[in-house]
């Protein structure tokens, strides 16, 4: 075998054998295939794609070059879900309680931010005293007794895909749908869980703009899943705005512990119940008409919200946040207002500028090292299909000291769309890919 | 500028400044960017290829980041011809003599045999003390003493096309037309000449199979000597079969030699009249009819094998060569010979077969540091359209005790194929591209 005529085929539109993709992917782990022959190979990929076997082998690759997580110690069926990312996606510090109540354990290994969307990691830090960072001992030590765990990524895994993706980020081939849905797939493979509930948000604040574009990556992953054997159910949701109405680290975890107090905003609760219930579903609890019953009534109850209370208990952090979240929180108090400038109705927001101004304030990250500000943060006062009067706030900015406020606001006058004729509101949920 | 973003720009198809090609192709040569992301540029360049301005820029980036010869020493208009490559194309040892023996001056750099293809460089030291390596004072004059000079590469030219010649070698990114044409014309301009010859094979056991491809490199090469303003002429030629009659290095010189006795095979000739025709035509000496009429004169009135003498002896040559080739030059004279399995007629030769048997012989290299055997090589006793008759040799082998037979022989027999019904001939001249 020659890397040569790999990367000869491939750009010839011929398939890969599996032998060949992995002679490639671990011999550029293992340093004997040089960086320029990879991203020759990547570049090929872009244009001629993988098929549904030769993702299912990447994955798979990319999945065992590094630990192998193993839950089996964790009784019951395990059921993961990811988010391809957004602007004010919390929607994890909803889920996951509401799930973890009803009985279904939830070890949960989550991302920081990076780009313009948030990470869940950096927003539960939000919470004074709270952990992220557990032994796998530890981290299974609480799943068994609190039903509960969420931490950053410590393990080891899929080191392949992080070396490719690092590659792919130098030389303009990360937007390739095969690629995107192995990478993401193969650290949820070693992740260990058996299903998988997949939310892959749509439009201007996601990294997919089209819904053709996104239903490929939702089927492309969950054929991924069945190849392996396992379930997954891919939700296409709209991100076309901001969900929710926080933006920010304290904040978000302010509005998660409002919407599982049941004053959560519409869309937001219909998203989180709609993504739990398919967690339930894949956990085999019941019908899809049953576990939304239970989803709901768990929420109602208050039992998700003392979930969530377990989960920062058993994380060392400081339970009095779910009963006064806006005293224990850092939620910075200096304001200032984004206003319209004239009569109108919202009819567009450029979402990906709205979560690149939230980094202007401190909120995220642009480089790997950059230390979050968790004070900082946007309310969301108006969304699509909003009446606004010229002068009314649009957005109310929490910022801090070292907030480029400037920058924020520039961005979101760019980002808003004022127009005479009004749009209707969106659907949160666009399909579902099985 | 960065990296990225030009890469991502070619990816989608669009069309990269004189600026953005300097930038990535100079910082790749002064090891500013990575070679991983020149890779990924070639691979989207071979998906959207280069337009006629890209092309301009790209070969005159490269013919500037080195030597750029300055022939205006040389009186008169200078010339220069260029073979894409082929299996027995000795054409340079009789088209420059013909040339320089009508007053145009012949300062030609040529190549050394690599892959399938022979080279001249390789060919002219068959003879023995025949001298190609000159510093550039002596090149120049013997230019200018005896009207012709002949060496190999010895100038620093175009170090940014060998760069990225031997990274697309390994990247599966050789065959793409702009490429190609970019890679053959930055040499080019930098040898210094004023206008251009370019002989594109075409063919079995050329680099261009079809006549589309080859079509549409020599647009391509003409394209881009044009935008420097020169003038440039590309004859599309037969590659279906080796050219004239014998492949191998002291064989070929054999067969210059008799050509320009008035012995050469007669498509030889006519492509050596055609290719000196069209350079005297670009010499301005006269219409291509008066061009073609003075070229048959000179190699008819035996001056052009004079000329042939005068570069021998300029270059320590043993002169004698052109009197007794046979005795003179080192002919292996052990002959074995590949026979006809069967009767009928030759309908198809794969040419490059038979120049790699030929180098199982000895004649070529496979790696640069492989040490040529001048005494070996082939006579083609048949070729395209001929009767054989079962038994009848097809080829004589001309070997050595350290040729591979076995090899060449097993080669030979799946290059050749015998048919019932006939073919004709190809003809030599395919197109001109002007």
């Amino acid at each position: 075998m020659r890397p040569y005529d790999i990367i000869m085929k491939k750009r010839n539109g011929e398939k890969l054998t599996r032998e060949e993709i992995e002679y490639m992917i671990m011999g550029y782990v293992k340093g004997e295939i040089p960086d320029y022959q990879i991203s020759a190979l990547l570049m090929a990929i872009y244009f001629k794609h993988l098929d549904a076997e030769e993702r299912a082998n990447l994955t798979d690759i990319m999945a065992r070059s590094g630990d192998m997580i193993d839950l089996s110690p964790i009784n019951g069926k395990k059921v993961d879900k990811h988010s391809t990312g957004g602007v004010g996606d919390k929607t994890t510090l909803v889920v996951a309680p509401i799930v973890a109540s009803l009985g279904i354990p939830v070890a949960k290994m989550s991302g920081r931010a990076l780009g313009h969307t948030g990470g869940t990691i950096d927003k539960l830090e939000s919470i004074p005293g709270f952990k992220t960072s557990l032994t796998l001992e530890k981290f299974f030590e609480n799943v068994n007794k609190y039903g509960i765990a969420i931490v950053g990524q410590t393990a080891n895994l899929a080191p392949a895909d992080k070396k490719l993706y690092a590659l792919r980020d130098a030389t303009a081939t990360v937007d390739e749908i095969s690629l995107i849905a192995s990478s993401i797939m193969s650290k949820k493979l070693a992740g260990g869980a058996d299903a998988f509930v997949l939310d892959v948000k749509v439009g201007s604040g996601a990294f997919m703009k089209t819904i053709n574009d996104a239903r490929e990556l939702a089927k492309a992953m969950v054929g991924i899943a069945k190849s392996h054997n396992k379930h997954a159910v891919a939700v296409l949701t709209n991100m076309d705005e901001p969900l929710g109405i926080y933006v920010g680290n304290s904040l978000e975890v302010l509005e998660a512990i409002n919407t599982l107090k049941g004053h959560g905003d519409s869309k937001f609760v219909e998203l989180c119940v709609t993504l739990a219930t398919w967690m339930c579903y894949l956990a085999e609890i019941g019908s899809f008409d049953e576990c939304k019953e239970k989803v709901l009534n768990t929420l109602n109850s208050g039992k998700a919200l003392e979930k969530f209370r377990d989960l920062i208990i058993a994380q060392e952090g400081n339970p009095d946040v779910i009963d006064s979240p806006e005293q224990i929180l850092p939620i910075s108090t200096k304001k200032l207002y984004f206003k319209a400038s004239k009569d109108g109705f919202i009819t567009k927001i450029d979402t990906e500028k709205v979560g690149i101004a939230c980094n202007y304030l401190g909120a995220g990250r642009t480089k790997k090292d950059d230390i979050i500000d968790h004070s900082v943060g946007f309310k969301i006062l108006k969304k699509l299909g909003d009446t606004v009067k010229n002068g009314e706030p649009i957005v109310e900015l929490h910022v801090s000291n070292k907030s480029d406020v400037e920058t924020a606001l520039k961005l979101l006058n760019e980002a808003y769309f004022i127009a005479d004729t009004p749009i209707e509101s969106p659907n949160i949920i666009i399909d579902t890919v099985k």
